[in-house]
């Protein structure tokens, strides 16, 4: 039976392949790809059925370019999952904690094992473009003294060993992972919507906005804003909130937002993750 | 007469410096700095009088790090200024748009002139840490056909030639710089305010903040979100309104944002920029 392929940014063993395979199990192909922007594409041009994208942490925020391809593209959201971000030091034979000089990883995960660094003053962080990418060169190159920082993933598929787990400064450290297919599918139990719009230029517009969710005790989860391009100090904002728009509620909220905003567009409706 | 110290990030000629001519006028001493980070503790440990950093850019949106800098150090809100971003193509005496090979600039300034080099495919775009940095490079360097895309404060700084102007692709380009203080000061001319807040948890708890000022008829210019350390899923928001914290109708809408918010701050009271 042909697996379905399922486009990332990374290297293999990044965070995403992880969500990947948390939210659909391991039967599944990846592919690896260098760019946001290549992601989206992938699925575009039929290269992968469906892909993963971040699109925020709990502690860094929204992965805003992903916002923007949302709006670019023509992709549905058909599902999220949320993983723990846990970082683990990484190495290959001949380098241990006691002969480690050297620690490569993503600025955003160097920056998050703050804690580590400081109890090891002597060991230099080395910025490198990719978690998963660090372990990869690490692979290739093996240099002594050297180490790490990415996923369990990483350190399993390029066969290296993980010398330290839980890097990371805080345990409340999420990434929230939005899986994008070029068919919009609602199923039954789907829970959550998320729709951008961008409001009429009216005194109040936002909160009239948000009066047709509040109206209908219906719950927002998220709310983010980005600039509109070509009309300076204009914003869309995406809305997440929580329903099926199967549900009668949701669709007069919604028919209630249209009369409201100048564009509307549901990005997709889909099954909550686990909190 | 002792001139005032104004800090900004980025190397001298940077566009911060041209906003903090336009906004305070060239009687002033300029403290260049190497993060948006020693920007802040510049003023804090008053190595500068105050700063200038960019908030928001109408086509690359919000400055994520200074909205947390903001919240994370006390300083107030005491202006704004916005810049029209002119990109200019930036070489020393030898280089012509002839022979012309290598254009070094930021990877946000590079992508903003996309046209220029479509129809300039020969000539190879090359990233660089900051848009002034690659003038003073070729300042120093002087390669032969290697030019920079900066500020014309830039070129003037380092005695280099405007080889062509309006580079960038979009003309509705603009930053939005706030000047911030120690001390927070109010003028009566003073017409925008920006505050942050987080919501309690409860349903349609962002809808409640925001009818504190539906309610007065008090316009919202802004809103961002960022995610809250610690507690995942939970957000503060940055609201910028129109109005001055001395009116009434200001204060009451404060006061009763203060009743339905966990916590709330006052970021700055100031004259609004022209739009």
């Amino acid at each position: 039976m042909k697996r379905e392929i399922i486009a990332f940014q990374g290297e293999r063993g990044a965070f995403s392949e992880e969500a990947a395979y948390k939210l659909l199990g391991r039967n599944i192909q990846v592919l690896p790809c260098p760019t946001f922007e290549a992601v989206f594409e992938s699925v575009a041009k039929g290269k992968a059925s469906r892909c993963l994208a971040p699109i925020e942490n709990t502690l860094a925020g929204s992965v805003y370019e992903n916002y923007d391809l949302l709006l670019k593209n023509d992709l549905h959201i058909v599902g999220e999952v949320n993983l723990r971000i846990v970082h683990n030091l990484i190495a290959f034979p001949g380098t241990t904690l006691r002969n480690l000089k050297r620690v490569y990883s993503h600025p955003v995960a160097l920056a998050q094992c703050n804690r580590f660094f400081s109890a090891h003053p002597k060991i230099e962080k080395v910025p490198f473009y990719d978690t998963a990418g660090s372990v990869k060169m690490l692979a290739e190159e093996r240099p002594v003294g050297a180490a790490a920082i990415a996923s369990r993933v990483a350190a399993s598929y390029y066969h290296a060993r993980i010398l330290k787990t839980h890097l990371e400064d805080h345990r409340e450290n999420f990434t929230r992972f939005l899986l994008l297919s070029p068919k919009a599918v609602v199923s039954p139990r789907a829970s959550k919507v998320s729709i951008v719009f961008s409001t009429r230029n009216v005194p109040g517009a936002l909160y009239k906005c948000l009066s047709v969710f509040a109206l209908r005790d219906i719950d927002l989860t998220k709310m983010e804003s980005r600039p509109l391009s070509g009309r300076p100090w204009e914003y869309f904002f995406y809305l997440d909130f929580v329903g099926n728009i199967r549900d009668e509620r949701c669709r007069r909220a919604l028919d209630h937002l249209q009369e409201v905003t100048n564009f509307l567009r549901v990005l997709g409706c889909y099954e909550s993750a686990k909190r």
